[in-house]
């Protein structure tokens, strides 16, 4: 991974606000830029040095790994504050950003009281937007571990099963083929469940019938996949069919339109119109996607008005659905990459109406 | 369980603070006061009134369930700000409490930006410390899970295994005997890895002659579990066995001191000093532990210094361990409640080193 352009795209954005250093706390952000997972541990990048400070249980495996940062090391009597208070005079800061969607507003004043600096709220995700040809590598192979877990998930299936149980199996998949951990909670919502976008696998049994929206995904080498697909446990209403189909088309058409330099809000327009067009306009409640890497959700947001631009590079989802109160509900998602001149989808299982 | 005395314990709190209401927003506490578990939706207890406010998803339901409090609808036009300055206006509200150490610093900006209202930070969390009787029942049964799971395993470990596999193992126990789901990423530390107090399964290859701490825990009805054992794989040194013996007596030297009216403080004392009397002082670097319920890690820390008191109906972890950098270590732990002149454990696995 390209590092130095990380803390250079870094030290651009402080530049850009008015900025002359960012304190950086989250766990996602500091693994992004510094190759530290961690709940504990800071990283700081001023206008001219980077730093990472940990105490001993990383000290040793940061320092050997992290030649482009000065590793400082913490204890309870050199703290944080300590250190970045030292930081500050070495380097004369004035202004520090910090990560303020990320820390508690008693963190954020615990630091204010103990540091002589002025802090400001910094968006430093971002950055994270557009991935590397390494992080690419590992959605798809995250997305790889999904696409198979779907294939056999669907032999296991059965009338009479929990949708607890489907999912505890989809956990298991997804980690016998490799991957760390389920990238978030399973969704499984069968019959009229389907009709709650975020239905969490429940203890419902699943009965002939009724459909099953799947909305899963597993980190590999700490990247995400997010994947959906609604199946049909035996025949369905004519209705959800034809439910069904709209949501397939309304994706692709988003497929269609995505590329580089057109906007979020244009993009999520295309699968919104579609659906309206067909008469469900007011059964989807959501944004059209999300952003996918470190995070199951990052930046962007395609969401309805949004004016920032799709850029080469950028992996996000495309998870149109139709929600009918105590009817149903389909949902079918892939995982794209923003291409020269289109996207490739990484998600590849089919995208027809399974029947088992 | 008794929501209304939990509400009368957060109007206490807040009239002991000087404050005439809070707004209560992280997952743990909606759930603990009234029942929703979810990121979204909000709580505001004041002096004379209870409200849950949620969107359309968590609407009915709420309003179904909790019948102590007024349920008011969100929605897009209908926000959680204009909503709160509604209730602010109609009873009056000058002072409001919130979550400081849940909510970020980025949401504290756009609330205070967007009320009439003094905010500030407030801890309603120590409410949940003494449990209810149905609260020990869940713990207990999440304990139980964990035991078996613990007995389980025990055949499945072999050398030759990594760490990761091991894990698998686990969560995949915990969830056929009906846990929701792991309470923590567990931690399998095996060999020199057992140094590390927080050494999460990895993929390194369990040998012959190593020590292995296991520590997983898991969520039965939203209440966790969290339980330590180290075992033998095949023999270990006789440094390593002198260890656990340490370890074993300080937990138990800690059970028998565990009582209500004893501080913190003393109760990680009568352990720690018991280690560094047998000569390891150096090397148990922790606190002896925590508060256990809707959140794995929650209010009290067993803390050297404290000076908190443990209470009847507390359920706590006392969790000793020697952890000798490129040597290993030992961990054992115990759910243990505080009951009306000592404590009993709700883990009932052997604490005898088990060689495997």
């Amino acid at each position: 991974m390209n590092y130095s352009k990380r803390i250079e795209d870094v030290r651009k954005l402080i530049l850009t606000k008015g900025l002359d250093s960012v304190l950086i706390s989250s766990a996602h952000n500091k693994y992004y830029f510094g190759e530290l997972f961690s709940s504990s541990g800071y990283i700081v990048i001023t206008r001219s040095n980077q730093y990472i400070l940990v105490d001993f249980r990383y000290f040793e495996e940061i320092k050997s790994k992290n030649k482009l940062f000065e590793v400082i090391l913490l204890s309870s009597k050199n703290t944080i504050e300590k250190r970045l208070q030292s930081i500050i005079i070495e380097e004369g800061l004035n202004k520090i950003g910090f990560e303020g969607k990320e820390i508690s507003y008693d963190v954020y004043q615990s630091l204010k009281e103990s540091v002589c600096c002025n802090l400001y709220s910094l968006d430093v995700s971002k950055i994270r937007s557009v991935k590397e040809g390494k992080e690419i590598e590992y959605i798809k192979k995250a997305c790889n571990i999904a696409d198979a877990t779907f294939q056999y998930i669907l032999s296991y299936i059965e009338a009479g099963m929990s949708e607890k149980t489907v999912e505890n199996e989809l956990v298991r998949l997804m980690k016998e083929q490799g991957g760390e951990k389920e990238s978030f909670d399973c969704i499984v919502a069968s019959g009229i469940r389907g009709a709650l976008p975020h239905g969490k696998a429940s203890n419902k049994i699943i009965n002939k019938g009724e459909l099953i929206t799947l909305d899963f995904g597993v980190k590999y080498n700490y990247y995400c996949s997010d994947i959906t697909r609604t199946i049909s446990l035996g025949r369905c209403s004519a209705e959800l069919l034809n439910v069904y189909e709209v949501v397939k088309a309304a994706g692709e058409e988003a497929m269609r339109k995505a590329k580089p330099n057109i906007t979020m809000g244009e993009l999520d327009y295309s699968a919104r119109d579609f659906i309206k067009k067909s008469g469900y306009g007011n059964f989807f409640g959501h944004n059209l996607g999300h952003g996918l890497g470190i995070q199951v959700h990052e930046y962007p947001s395609v969401a309805p008005d949004s004016d920032e631009l799709l850029k080469e590079g950028m992996v996000i989802t495309i998870e149109p659905g139709i929600y009918i109160p105590n009817v149903g509900g389909v949902r079918i998602e892939e995982d794209i990459l923003i291409t020269r001149d289109g996207c490739s989808s990484l998600t590849n299982s089919s995208r027809e109406l399974i029947v088992i």
